[in-house]
């Protein structure tokens, strides 16, 4: 039965009809705009939306839906101010779960730039709070993990262990301090008890059920590599959810393979890229450098507050390009994580040559792109790269930035709206579970880059504040441009998707610093109506 | 002696080099941004700005300064809410004034959609107030006038007369009722005494010192067919200023000229198109159409509150074409009014052929372009044209448009969002006198979409609101692109001129609603700095 969603006011996000009061859905497709009640040939179901908004549904262009599954389940351990609080918070949860022996406690989101100590946690604040359970909490970037004694002592990390890639920070003694950073969190990883196909389903049904409600319709999720399992068998997950029709929102596979012989591997055993509507395969995912807040995202310049560190590259630039090489052979798209400017040169110098050597330009994509300058930009725009950015990052960052840039290069810090002006395909993300997966807080950082204490007045270079148009079109139309679906997604219009979020107040008539005050009333994913 | 300004907020609307706290002006240019103080090799004089903010200098894309300078003169009616107001304004003019026998009483601004009684004035409203001096008042769109018995009188106007593309409307009697349309204006200007070149000067003196303090460097005015008097002593008014160095604002010339005979007439007697820093001669400029208020803009379907009307075309469409291709032979851009759909489309259509004719682009403009079409936008795009538009239109149209045009054709009014997101180079201008020629007042308009009582709620069509950044680049930029200056100005940047506005705050901090209260501290034209 057709159903007729009226009463409302419609943003379409279509530059060519741009506004409605009703829609007609039929099947999971939008059928009309603007339809004469009185001409609708079949039987409809009507539904009175009394005045509320529809946007097209959002698109969260780089998540990690398994990790928020697995976070749902740990320690939050966000806007905590101080290394006490994070020890009451770690203390509270450990009394309320029922734990058995051994069992870890996991916990995120910690920055230590909001502690009063200004320091990050290390074994001893962690020992305090339990030294017969290990303890194992990540910082909000994801790069950097403080542990207990315990979690030293069963992943038996001692003075000598070493891991390329990782590194182990010591005290004066020369021991092991408890904090870790990059690949040394594999040592935890591997002193996990491996994850069933059963508990990555749990994990996502938990996940995308209130990545649904906060207005997501599709989600561009990065999850091979997210817990102690075999890739292929979260791909197995995903496979029986799409099947049994589990998905509550689309998803698009980000595939991250650490090879050419990963990813020839992940090809032959996944040759089908569109299982379903509910679920796609995406691009190669490459992570390429670390993080500001680490200092291990790779700068042409040292760190302002640490002249001896750069940052540093994870792969050689030679297998970098391997690997993406790889992916131009096989028509498939790469995304890079990339923070700092140095790694983003050495991806479009990447570009450049196998754009020339194979004639065609893949939309390859920036996830992150944070440090840039304008040639850069250009650059990027020229070779018609993309960004996918995470605007509740200047919220996160803007404190820490300074520090570590100095003043001359943090003027080119998430300089979105440079990028839109030059032409790029700018998307909407946010890391999650680095950043709340909610659209509407990113909505809100884009157009106001305030953060959640309204700092720094006016907004943190406030000349590359965007419109709400641009920040709702980051979120929906651009980033379905990011995965070729420009076509199906990303705006209102007639044989597209139904996929539609319906919010209780107008975003382009609100106070922008309250726009993630709006309630989403209802998100309807290819048709489905849960009202 | 180098002039160097320091303490600052500079936003240099250059993506290359977007802030700076200092710059340093050598005589007419800009030497550097951001330098350090103890490098600079020769002399300099100090300007210490306690932390002002810095933007481009503002130019405005269309206006009249002459007509400017002669409002200043004349009896102010914006904002007035019922004749009986009107009457009373025009009555204390006239005890003011020092006037002798026969001279004409002028006022400007009226809208009768704001009246409680929403009709247009008529001699006998005017009668009232005076049967002894002609009175004559024009609409706020400059299409319609209103004038007195005695007005009449001294006109010879009668139920007989005629004039080709004006309206003399009627009472029941069949007898003038002094309400007047279009070309019936001549009447009035007929019996004017003429200008002398020294009224024009002094006309232009009293409207560019106004324009200098709110911030303007540049002013893009068309100004031949003003006033009573010959267009090319006009033009000697404007070229005596500028040898003079009496201009405080640098004036690009739009070039109203009605035939290809005067086209080429005028072209023969000024022959020198850049005439000084502070005068230029730009494009040839034509008027099409008329106004949505006084139904007379040509519309490809019928008002909507007057099913009879259409509006209509000032030239013939094989007019219009010759005027043009004359322009186009002689390398000189053209500059169209057109508020009409039905205008655009015929300008377009003219364009299309004629670049097809000479193989080339020449920037071609639509003044107020405004009721286009998703298509039509697209088309100008294409085409290369531009669009130079007026922000102060949405505070003035909003509640008018609906009524003629209807919801389903209103969506198409004003949609400067979309046409900056496809590509087409759009700038900020007043039309002033029409409306005020603060560029602040715009950029507040093109910001929040909203009148001067913040009606509508959230803004009139919101999601075409402009970020402060996009509204400043039209007053700055933009307008320097649409008069082929953008090489040396609209930018902050080295080697470019010193022409520089310093506000009080920062736009881009500030409440949107509030940047119409920034106080403009001084406006800095070609280096010379008035502090």
């Amino acid at each position: 039965m057709q159903k007729l969603l009226c009463n409302c006011k419609i943003y379409t996000m279509d530059e060519s009809n741009p506004y409605g009061h009703n829609l007609l859905i039929e099947g999971n497709k939008i059928k009309a705009i603007n339809v004469d009640e009185n001409c609708i040939d079949n039987k409809y179901k009507k539904y009175d939306l009394e005045g509320k908004t529809l946007l097209p549904g959002f698109n969260d262009s780089h998540m990690h839906i398994l990790s928020y599954g697995i976070s749902l389940d740990m320690v939050d351990l966000r806007q905590s101010e101080s290394i006490e609080e994070i020890q009451e918070r770690v203390s509270k949860f450990i009394e309320k779960k029922d734990l058995s022996e051994g069992e870890w406690i996991f916990g995120r989101g910690w920055n230590h730039e909001d502690f009063i100590e200004k320091r990050i946690p290390d074994k001893n604040d962690l020992d305090s709070v339990s030294e017969k359970y290990p303890i194992a909490i990540t910082r909000t970037c994801g790069h950097i993990v403080s542990v207990n004694s315990k979690a030293l002592e069963l992943c038996n990390i001692s003075s000598e262990s070493y891991i390329e890639g990782g590194i182990i920070y010591k005290n004066e003694e020369g021991q092991p301090n408890g904090i870790m950073a990059e690949k040394a969190k594999e040592f935890i990883y591997q002193n996990q008890r491996e994850l069933t196909i059963e508990d990555v389903k749990n994990y996502i049904r938990l996940a995308t059920k209130k990545l649904q409600k906060l207005g997501l319709t599709t989600v561009q999720s990065d999850d091979l590599a997210a817990a102690n399992i075999d890739k292929q068998q979260v791909m197995q997950a995903f496979y029986e959810l799409s099947r049994d029709k589990e998905l509550p929102v689309k998803v698009n596979m980000q595939l991250k393979l650490k090879s050419v012989e990963d990813l020839l591997k992940f090809i032959n055993e996944n040759p089908v890229r569109y299982y379903s509507d509910f679920l796609s395969l995406g691009p190669l995912k490459i992570i390429a450098d670390g993080s500001l807040g680490a200092r291990t995202a790779a700068m042409r310049e040292p760190y302002a507050d640490s002249p001896d560190e750069i940052g540093g590259l994870i792969f050689s630039k030679r297998e970098l390009e391997e690997l993406i090489d790889c992916a131009y052979r096989n028509n498939m798209q790469t995304a890079l994580h990339a923070i700092g400017d140095k790694t983003i040169e050495i991806y479009l110098d990447i570009n450049e040559k196998l754009q020339a050597k194979y004639g065609k330009k893949l939309r390859n994509r920036i996830i992150h792109c944070q440090i840039t300058d304008y040639k850069l930009i250009k650059r990027i725009a020229k070779l018609g790269l993309m960004a996918d950015i995470q605007p509740p990052f200047t919220a996160s960052d803007w404190k820490m930035v300074r520090d570590r840039l100095g003043d001359k290069r943090s003027v080119n810090t998430h300089a979105w709206k440079t990028m839109m002006d030059n032409g790029i395909n700018v998307s909407g993300g946010s890391d999650c579970p680095v950043e709340s997966p909610a659209p509407l807080k990113g909505i809100r950082c884009a157009v106001t880059r305030l953060d959640w204490d309204d700092k720094p007045e006016g907004g943190w270079f406030p000349d590359q504040k965007l419109s709400v148009y641009d920040a709702i079109k980051m979120y929906t139309i651009n980033s379905a441009y990011s995965c070729f679906e420009k076509d199906r997604k990303g705006i209102l219009k007639e044989g597209y998707e139904a996929d539609i979020v319906v919010l209780d107040q107008d975003p382009f008539i609100i106070d922008p610093k309250s726009i993630d005050d709006i309630e989403v009333y209802t998100t309807i994913v290819n048709g489905n109506i849960d009202l």
